[in-house]
């Protein structure tokens, strides 16, 4: 392995991970450990430990963006669903990602914001969230 | 739900909508009812009430371009393999689907390309249709 | 041109677009129409009319997850930087919009998120916005 | 340099790159030459004495299946503009290239399409193509 | 079906594809072959015949070469995981296949490179590779 | 700003950059420092702090694959560009650069291949490098 782990930064977006995916977030880095610890640290040190913790945005605002950007991409749905999920748990309500979803419709086209529903669909489902009705 | 729903658009929509696809469109638009009606709606109302009820090309040039749009995107089987079925309803014959997945290798590249291949594999065995040797 | 303009949804999408983005928008639409009278309808009908009308999501909400997306696809500096302007007209201060760009980097990479700074440059500075030191 | 050139291939291809696109095309492979005279080769051994070599297919239907493909794509503007040059060389109408962009809006969204747009004007303008009013 | 098959570039190519791919890779000929004996052809005849068959670049570099473009465009799982097969056909070790995927992550953002590692992952449990500890 | 800068990683980054892309390197950070002085620092430490500064995949090598992911991405021409420069600093032969972006026709197409060719080109003119004949 190459760098030090036991520093500020890995601290940081751990404790970040943690609070933002729980038992769910440390399980999606184990994955990622058994081939590429390296990489799992990465993804704890920048992605949780500098970028989630920073203060301007809220978590709210963050999650709706990062599900407009992995919906926007396409081919991303594992990643998609995974923030999905964090919005749930950060308070953001599920007619807001379903809105969030059907606003990029006019931008990214029908076919990766259908792709978008359907991710929203699985995890709604996974976690028995009721579909409000509009 | 924001916006009306009775009204010339979404009426012609469904119709188009019926026309191309039949009951499968109607089981994909419920499908994403059950997340949001209003997405559902605006697929019919602009998708098939506007866009696919334009007069200048004919339902064969249609699917073409759609398959190779949806091909080149990549990330978007579910709406290819859709519009697919949708090109052999129109009358669109097997062979010409097939030619312009081919066609597509050197704009797009074989990755994109061999995918777009499982996607009409998957359609066609799905439709007993039988695979014509060149 | 295909259907009518004198109605509802293309009133309400005018005045959007007016509120959002000014003579700059409605520029925008005539180059549009140059080519493709249809087509900028479907974008004030469509897009404003409906998608911008909705009610649950408020605009500043709204434009950090358009320039999430727009960023993240990459290829789409044109609309980026139309959605960066009408970011500044409704509000969202100018550490937001670059915040919301670097909390990008990690889900896609700093190929698009240094093009998607580049295109906050660009807006930025014709727009006189000074840039914040962080 | 790897692999002949003076064979059947490339003379078909050639052949038909001329047919295709004329003196702008080979001013566009002499470009690639500069660089790679295998890639250009490639372009016109593959691209053109195999693909735009088959059968099945008219003119006019590949190159509104390239323009899908392209627009789709997004970040093709060069290859785009290209191909709907050779559009208008093979007798596909200004009209029908407009409409092939307008139906991409539902599938690729208005970012990718009004882009689209532009290369259609782009090409209009230096052709001399007058702007149909629809 | 158009065109010769019993011609230098597809014996080339298909010596290429066996030393390459072995058994794996004529197996995923022929499933293209069952839908498009033509495109199968293009694949071996260009993609090996030609462009694997180029002195410069050793089939280790090629293969990472390969691993990237394929992990960064997303949604070319398949392929990407039959490339990733080959590299370890032509002896590029795990660690270094990993590491190409690692390197990765700043340029294409941690959604497409989890998604690589996935894809690496995958492979290497299918071919019983053991997962070095970094 | 958020985050300290005097620190280990920084400090191997800035090394790090220096010697892969000179003065050059510094100016495309400064431009960025402009908008985001954090983004600039996240760069140096995460792209050349950790990952440029990982032992086991060589320049040549990484040059190699960057050149391949930006390559397939499409719409990244100023990256690709700024890395088909670092690759000449770091000794890779313009022919083995050509090569490398000719090697990817089949997997990504003519469309991103010949963009990119059109990088390599512009790169060499502006360095002065001759393009050997094949």
């Amino acid at each position: 392995m190459f760098g030090s782990v036991d520093d500020e930064r890995f601290e940081r977006g751990t404790a970040r991970l943690d609070e933002l995916a729980g038992a769910h977030g440390e399980r999606a880095m184990d994955v990622v450990r058994e081939v590429s610890p390296d990489l799992a640290r990465y993804v704890v040190e920048f992605g949780y430990g500098d970028i989630y913790s920073r203060p301007t945005l809220d978590d709210r605002t963050r999650q709706l963006a990062a599900i407009s950007a992995l919906a926007a991409m396409g081919g991303a749905e594992p990643q998609l669903e995974y923030h999905i999920g964090i919005a749930l748990n950060v308070g953001v309500n599920p007619g807001e990602i379903v809105e969030s979803v059907v606003f990029l419709a006019p931008f990214v086209g029908f076919a990766r914001t259908l792709n978008a529903i359907r991710s929203v669909r699985r995890v709604f489902a996974a976690r028995g969230v009721e579909l409000a009705t509009e």
